[in-house]
């Protein structure tokens, strides 16, 4: 059986822990501690740095493939694994993408991509030019952060002279009226064949993902298809290996791209239950070259399955109130990631498939009740 | 979180393994050696002997609840652990009756649930006035075995004395002719909450699970209620906590009990993509003494879900043919146990979930097909 290796230790690889075990592949997980979400289940832990190449080249060496729960390995360092020899999927030619936003921007607008309106930005001065007159603009750190943040929506030259003053590579960013937000979910394999899951709503609230509708309600079908093929051109052209998440905003003028990422991601975790396939499963079936899965959902057709993220509060007794949401709705599925419970961190999901008949608001209401008990004591829910 | 210990490293422990990750419980295994199928997998893993009271309690220190993988731990330290205050489920007096096939045969009949006829044995001379002329008789070890095995269909007398003589307490009972073999898996909490799977069908070849069909086809619906309501009942009335599986014979004269077991069983894998609620979460919830999940099955009425057992053949490269598989039918899971594979052994399994409009007979074919191709090259499949 292969050993596939995955650097970092957080809740994407935790999943992907368990897709492993059916598959019966080897996994590895290169994690900062012990007590990460994913080094608290997986049998074969490696502690060491993503920023660290001996620690990443000592657990790569271990590993038939290479992958990534987080974009956040330098690309010297994947660069280096691979002169190395080692088998690094996605490879650091497309990891960069997901690096450097400009490059990525540039490079979908060189495919024909529609994005919203960019340009790199240094001074307010640009800001202000850029926005010519029309606010808020989105300012985005091209590579990493400041914080832990790395988007700014700003409504003044003042804001944004506060961004500017962090003195980190800036892009800005036209602020699209969206109607929602899509995300297509799309896997490839090293020998070039393509999955594409159907195209899901999410919800995001604060910038941050609350729900996903899977599918997408009301989508136009060929907007749909659009959005498959278009994701799966992109994973094409940037030599994607693995998983590709094409976050989107549609628009009276269509379906812009907002974000890539290439990995499993958070709008596909309704894959668990919700498809014949999980994006877990898929990403290690795409990066050890094996045929894809079925991206087919389970719920029939006309119903939808949501999936609510489960936000952290003060008290961190998340067990405690199993109890309530597994009474009230014997069929929602918990998945929980291990992490102590801060206010607003991810530290889980619920899962909810719908059945035939089943509408759309009764669905999400169901998800989002249980997610809402589970945080229940520290905010009023939501 | 709770801190489930499961006594026992194999394929049952594994599956168990996935379903605590959803949940966030801390789940620990005392298996009897690092290459033990759940010990691959499992973050904590104790190694030592389920037959040593001093490795069972030492491991039982270190769990809320302690439950079990197989039903080999002797009642001596089941009832050592349970004085010592530890939480033992299902505990030793409901265990009790899946370690002496009397106890149990006589329990049923008490409570007026109809078996096979038996009677114990122990020489030739019992076996055939059992047989009273009418052959064959089957003889079953009371408790334990002889060389792995613990049932012998006797054809004749001289057959029969070949088992008498390995000096083991036996049982006999009479050869049902059975229509079908089904089961009924159920799981109680100690909440007295009880929840029920639908019956499934089950193909043996050679006393070898080879097939589950979920639900069974064509079940009479009060048949299945009566099979379901049984179950329970005997639960109940077992002290069963956690799942219980009762192996049911279709007969002419309605059902008859053939096994039990108390933990999640062969004829429940179906559940892991095939129910809301998989019996290994179940299991989990109900030991846990948390509500229990829904067992509606994911299929469209009408749809069945298939499980096929892979049994290894002389090739135990099985990776090597997860290619063929996958690229044969995309929507086939693969479940393996990581064990190395030997002629017979059950190595993994496969599921199929049916959608609708999906003939029994397609669903079971693409089951089959998978197993068949997993082990091809041994020997001709079927």
């Amino acid at each position: 059986m292969p050993v596939v290796g995955m650097v970092g230790g957080g809740q994407l690889a935790r999943m992907t822990a368990q897709a492993a075990i059916g598959l019966g592949v080897t996994f590895r997980v290169l994690a900062a501690s012990e007590a990460e979400s994913a080094a608290l289940v997986t049998h074969d832990v490696a502690i060491g740095s993503h920023l660290s190449l001996p620690d990443v080249a000592a657990f790569a060496a271990g590993c038939d493939v290479v992958t990534f729960d987080h974009e956040h390995v330098p690309g010297a360092i994947l660069t280096a694994l691979e002169s190395s020899g080692a088998l690094v999927r996605p490879g650091s030619a497309a990891l960069r993408f997901t690096q450097d936003k400009l490059a990525m921007r540039d490079q979908l607008t060189a495919l024909g991509v529609p994005c919203p309106r960019y340009a790199p930005v240094s001074s307010v001065a640009d800001v202000v030019k850029f926005a010519d007159g029309s606010w808020p603009v989105v300012l985005k750190a091209i590579s990493g952060g400041y914080d832990g943040k790395g988007v700014w929506v700003c409504s003044s030259p003042a804001e944004a002279a506060e961004v500017i003053g962090h003195r980190i590579e800036l892009l800005a960013e036209e602020f699209v009226p969206f109607r929602r937000e899509l995300a297509a979910l799309v896997a490839l394999s090293p020998s070039g064949q393509g999955a594409a899951y159907p195209v899901v709503q999410t919800v995001q609230v604060d910038g941050i993902c609350r729900e996903v509708i899977a599918p997408a309600p009301g989508l136009d079908t060929e907007l749909a298809e659009l959005a498959q093929a278009r994701a799966l051109r992109i994973a094409a052209s940037l030599g994607v290996v693995g998983l590709l998440a094409v976050e989107l905003f549609e628009t009276s003028r269509g379906l812009l791209v907002n974000e890539l990422a290439m990995r499993p991601h958070n709008s596909g975790h309704w894959t668990i239950e919700g498809a014949r396939t999980s994006q877990f499963e898929q990403h290690l079936r795409a990066v050890l070259d094996l045929p894809l899965g079925s991206c087919s959902p389970v719920a029939p057709r006309g119903a939808v399955t949501v999936m609510a993220n489960l936000l952290g509060g003060t008290d961190p007794d998340i067990y405690d109130r199993y109890i309530h949401v597994m009474a009230d709705d014997p069929a929602v599925k918990v998945h929980f990631y291990g992490k102590d419970s801060r206010p607003g961190r991810k530290i889980g999901h619920v899962t909810v498939v719908g059945s035939e008949g089943d509408e759309v608001a009764a669905v999400r209401d169901r998800a989002r009740r249980a997610a809402s008990y589970l945080r229940w004591g520290t905010e009023n829910g939501d």
